[in-house]
């Protein structure tokens, strides 16, 4: 056999998938894994694909299968098991040798890594679509230098996704980092996308008394709309899917406890160290915390009586709700993309990334299209001024209004719509409450306020009273 | 004049209010500042309280001026200062010498530096209440051994702060960074005290159109009641008092840009961290953020027209729901502290924390008596589901609802309130929304779920079809 276009480490859900991908693509691939019979078993079961994959015994034999210069993906779990990965390779390769982290890593240890001057060329890379789109086609935002995604790009570009108009979903998004950032705050929108799914569903369920059947019915609808995406997609699928031993919906036997593998939670940290606003992610990872709290929500529920209570709603206000909510989030995860562009000097190309994020990945949606098109006019503007998006929230405004509203008054929980409702009236009150802030803090503190008439007197009348 | 009984570091505002509180307390204190004109003005400035402190020139002055076992408080900057300062002291301290970081460290360096192996003893302490309490009284949070508290425990409650029962507002929290911890949760929750108390100030003003004379008589009035408290002390008088320039209020010509030393931003960090949901605390940090965005704010006034509109309310359900409000954003910080202790094996002492906060600092309040009694009975409890404060819960929701949704509706930021009630719905309903998350969750990254049933069967019909 020829020797292989690229290597893979790891053949774990994803990275299996991710190798079939690449060998069906017509690229030969060398694959490794730490215990070879699940390499063997991965070649073994292969098909028509095994004639592309050389399965690896050894590192020392995956390295010696691939075409030099190297190029090589790791799929390892995010950690420690990435640098003793690496580690383990630096004897074995070349300095023109490429190592690509496809992995799920802490951006910060890319950059770690990417500047610790490893023996050989170096790209992070976020992957995402899951299993599936691993297998047919992920969305690929890739970090480090142009000349080493140049390298692999045409792997990339023939594995990833493609937009309806045909743009391949994979681009290097920016410095090492970069691109590991920008899938975590493509999960942190997802944890918000899907909490406001939750949140509207719950509306459904317990506010409009609606069965499973009836609300599958009513997602697929949404689907036909300016909600089309996977996210909703699925809401209708998992909705509409019947328990195989009870014969009930299945989400009706599935417990109200979400678990989280924690890229929500970097999203809110370093969403805190950029000063960015993201109230609707910070509230989607509130919500997976609290759910996860069984025993105290049913001791608050014996307390207090039993939530959320019946309310007048119906399908078409919750869709508008929904749709305001979409934008506020990915209006605040673009902004913090913004942020962490400028502080870290990345020049991040945000409508590339609204472009790359419309297939593969977990929060394609039709909306990413306008998205694209909207920051490609002015990147620097907030979304919600885009012309574009604020007639959809024009629109769409009163119906979240009266969601949050009601719910609020009936007892449904809706943190992440609340919070993207309030975080749009401070965004557009050009006279805030802050003016009492900086008096209380001015006062016990001495640390001063600006004025509005501009004069230079940063301090109250209680100044030195004290 | 006899050795001092202490030393202190850096007499910057908060530095020279602890040594002039120390002194007079009757406690001979050595003093020394990095800049020796500073440390000469603070003595000739000292008045009667001059004859019990010895102002340094150098360091070694300082050391040699205090009576062994020595302990010298440092009061400088956060952060390399402290770092260079506890270096500055290494060759001039005794192995039994005892160093208190009194700033406003990062816990986290707290325990950083007491891991570090420091050629002396080490506490970290936090202390609360500006210029003001430094002066006449603090509430000190101290972090170390017991044995090393114990050794300066007589000077920081003579020092402190009294609770009406006349307890000393100063007590050791835990081991190294638990004082600096619980300090950093203090200030979160100040944040979201503060903000809230903008929310409602929001709605006095643009809601009911009420003046700054009318608002101020409105705190004063709350503040003889089960909100009585330091912060709606000061909203009183602030919003009272009249601008040295123009005449009108204050609080009417101060910009609505507030600013923040970072505090809010470590307490949200660390509660990620800690998986503790504390959104009231996170709400009130994004509204700061957003604040300082006047051009984005002024840019949305103008695409979405003015904001926020009148609305029908009445100061008593503005009370009643900054109480809820109030309630639910300590509960979140206990609980928070609590995931702490666990965390970091502290065995953090809740009601302490509680009595300690009675005084001498920012959020002191008279519900403080009411939450360490409440902690006392059940420290595990949440502090919503105590009897005491589910009481004034019930009483207090239907106020919360209301001014949730009218605001909502009217256009009103009420991100903290809105949090505050979101969170409580959450922590009430017994069978929340999360099972479709988790349904997703399985569908597009086969992550399993429970089921209520108990079954061992994590996936959903769609397993295995991809």
């Amino acid at each position: 056999m020829a020797q292989a276009r690229i290597g893979l480490i790891g053949l774990g859900t994803m990275g299996a998938a991710l190798a079939l991908n690449i060998a069906e693509k017509g690229f030969p691939i060398a694959v490794w894994n730490r215990t070879t019979d699940v390499t063997r078993s991965f070649a073994a079961n292969a098909g028509d694909l095994a004639a592309r994959i050389t399965p690896a015994e050894t590192l020392a034999e995956l390295v010696a299968a691939i075409a030099k210069p190297r190029a090589i993906i790791l799929m390892v779990p995010a950690g420690q098991p990435v640098d003793d990965q690496l580690a383990a390779l630096a004897p074995l390769l070349d300095a023109d040798d490429l190592v690509i982290d496809a992995g799920n890593a802490d951006f910060h240890d890319t950059d770690r890594r990417d500047a610790a001057g490893l023996p050989f060329r170096f790209l992070g890379m976020g992957v995402s679509g899951g299993e599936e789109g691993a297998r047919h086609g992920p969305a690929i935002m890739g970090g480090g230098d142009a000349a080493d995604w140049a390298r692999v790009a045409d792997v990339m570009t023939a594995i990833a996704a493609r937009a309806e108009d045909g743009t391949p979903c994979a681009a290097r998004m920016g410095d090492a980092g970069a691109g590991h950032f920008v899938k975590m705050v493509h999960n942190g929108i997802e944890y918000a996308d899907m909490q406001m799914i939750a949140e509207v569903y719950g509306l459904l369920r317990d506010g409009m008394d609606m069965d499973a059947a009836a609300i599958s019915k009513t997602f697929a609808a949404w689907n036909e709309g300016a909600l089309k995406s996977y996210l909703i997609e699925i809401s209708a699928i998992v909705t509409g899917a019947a328990d195989r031993h009870t014969g009930r919906p299945v989400v009706d036997v599935i417990l109200d406890r979400a678990g989280q593998k924690g890229t929500g939670r970097w999203t809110a940290i370093e969403a805190q160290h950029l000063s960015a606003p993201i109230p609707v992610i910070e509230a989607a990872v509130m919500a997976r915390n609290v759910s996860a709290r069984l025993d105290e929500r049913l001791a608050g529920e014996a307390l207090f009586g039993p939530a959320p209570r019946p309310c007048a709603m119906d399908p078409q206000t919750l869709e508008q709700a929904l749709i305001a909510g979409k934008i506020f989030c990915y209006a605040q995860g673009f902004a913090m993309i913004a942020a962490a562009s400028r502080q870290f000097g990345w020049t991040l190309d945000l409508p590339d990334i609204a472009r790359v994020w419309r297939a593969g990945c977990i929060i394609r949606s039709a909306m990413l299209n306008d998205m694209a098109a909207a920051l490609a006019e002015d990147p620097a503007r907030n979304l919600i001024m885009a012309p574009f998006f604020a007639d959809l929230i024009g629109t769409a405004m009163p119906a979240l209004r009266r969601v949050v509203a009601e719910g609020a008054a009936a007892g449904h929980a809706l943190p992440a719509l609340a919070s993207g409702l309030m975080w749009f009236d401070l965004m557009r009150t050009g006279r805030g409450t802050a003016n009492l802030i900086q008096a209380q803090r001015d006062f016990f503190g001495a640390h001063g306020f600006q004025r509005i008439d501009g004069l230079d007197d940063p301090h109250g009348p209680w100044a030195g009273t004290m």
